[in-house]
């Protein structure tokens, strides 16, 4: 059995529930490899290797020590290469990624990609810190700085969510990318891989854990009208 | 931490995925309490106390002594009344139920309802039978037999979901009906409940377990289009 663990959801931040509910180690107890945010929207996390890792608004990457760091959003999983299959290519892009789950039915249900390698390209947006109150997730999308870089060698490192589970969390491919010398990082909102290798590993289970002691997550108003608008707004990439 | 183990979707039904995934077995290790389909939809099922019930569409109920009977979808989770929160009335109808969610706080989480004693009115449905190709949940639902009791004791078990899981599961109240005597049973579109007890149990973890394994599901065009709209179709309530 594998799975993917998931504290808080997409949806919650369209519904401005920003706070930080689960920390950097609790979320380490659960996968050593994954992606998302920190309190308030600071910034795009990255999972890897068992540390976290954190992109902030101004391209700065810095290295999760304080293990307290708290997160409203993140998705994390155990890297288990050994029951991964390796992408059967050495070069791809994000369009051709997305059109090659097609014939490999990888449509209907959860996976992780991970990517390591040479980029000559890679176009990245980090969301910015946010104060109470908190706005909604898509007016906090219309002022996202975007970095580009070229030639880059590192990891891509995300989920692809089955379109049934919109809202709970990006449907389609949700990719974080932190370069090898910890200089370049953020959510991809495009790649061209040049010379990587690769493996997208399947889950039999997506473990949906909530933040049900927090009064402001009990008491949200969750409207769920345009919510897939405000989250492709807000997260879309190559989909 | 407690834990719904959901097995399948409900959306893979509206995308005519009913064969069977999993079986008795395998979901009563997940708990003894829940709820559920058999395979091709045939009829109602609920897990009472670790053991499985089936309402055909006939009306009859039967238990289920062969473990390996399979589901395409159902969920289960562990009773424990030490830590849920006590029901404040006696009497309770459907509407009613629904209503004091808000004051409670509920409605962004999950939640199991187990109620049992006296029933002055249930109103069930049953799902019938399909045979391969199967037809479409929608379809299925516009000709489903519906039963009523009066004055009948009873278990009404089942689950609320927040509004943004639906399409996963059932958003809102999803609850079926066990008589204590197994002559009556189904998914109940109303209630009104006149001399009971219950526990509403809340839940940190929703865990979604897909059948990866299942080539049918795996190839599925899953048109989430007017999800919503079938689902409501097929098994609203009074929600």
């Amino acid at each position: 059995m594998t799975t993917i663990y998931q504290h808080g959801t997409l949806a919650q931040l369209v519904a401005r529930q920003m706070s930080g509910t689960i920390t950097v180690a609790e979320m380490l107890e659960h996968g050593d490899t994954g992606i998302g945010t920190f309190e308030g929207l600071d910034g795009e996390g990255i999972f890897l290797n068992g540390e976290a890792y954190q992109a902030d608004s101004s391209g700065k990457v810095h290295h999760i020590t304080d293990k307290q760091t708290t997160l409203p959003f993140a998705s994390i999983h155990f890297d288990q290469p050994e029951v991964s299959q390796k992408l059967p290519f050495r070069q791809v892009n994000y369009s051709e990624l997305t059109k090659s789950l097609q014939d490999k039915q990888l449509f209907n249900v959860f996976s992780a990609l991970k990517v390591h390698g040479e980029f000559s390209h890679v176009h990245v947006r980090i969301v910015a810190r946010q104060e109470k109150p908190y706005p909604s997730l898509l007016q906090v999308a219309e002022q996202q700085p975007e970095f580009e870089a070229e030639n880059i060698i590192g990891t891509l490192v995300g989920y692809y969510a089955p379109k049934v589970f919109g809202g709970p969390t990006a449907a389609g491919w949700h990719l974080h990318f932190l370069s090898d010398d910890l200089a370049f990082a953020g959510h991809v909102l495009d790649f061209n891989a040049t010379d990587v290798d690769g493996t997208i590993q399947i889950f039999d289970n997506f473990l949906q854990h909530l933040p049900i002691n927090n009064e402001d997550f009990r008491s949200m108003n969750q409207d769920i009208t345009d919510l897939d608008k405000a989250i492709e707004a807000s997260e879309g990439g190559k989909n």
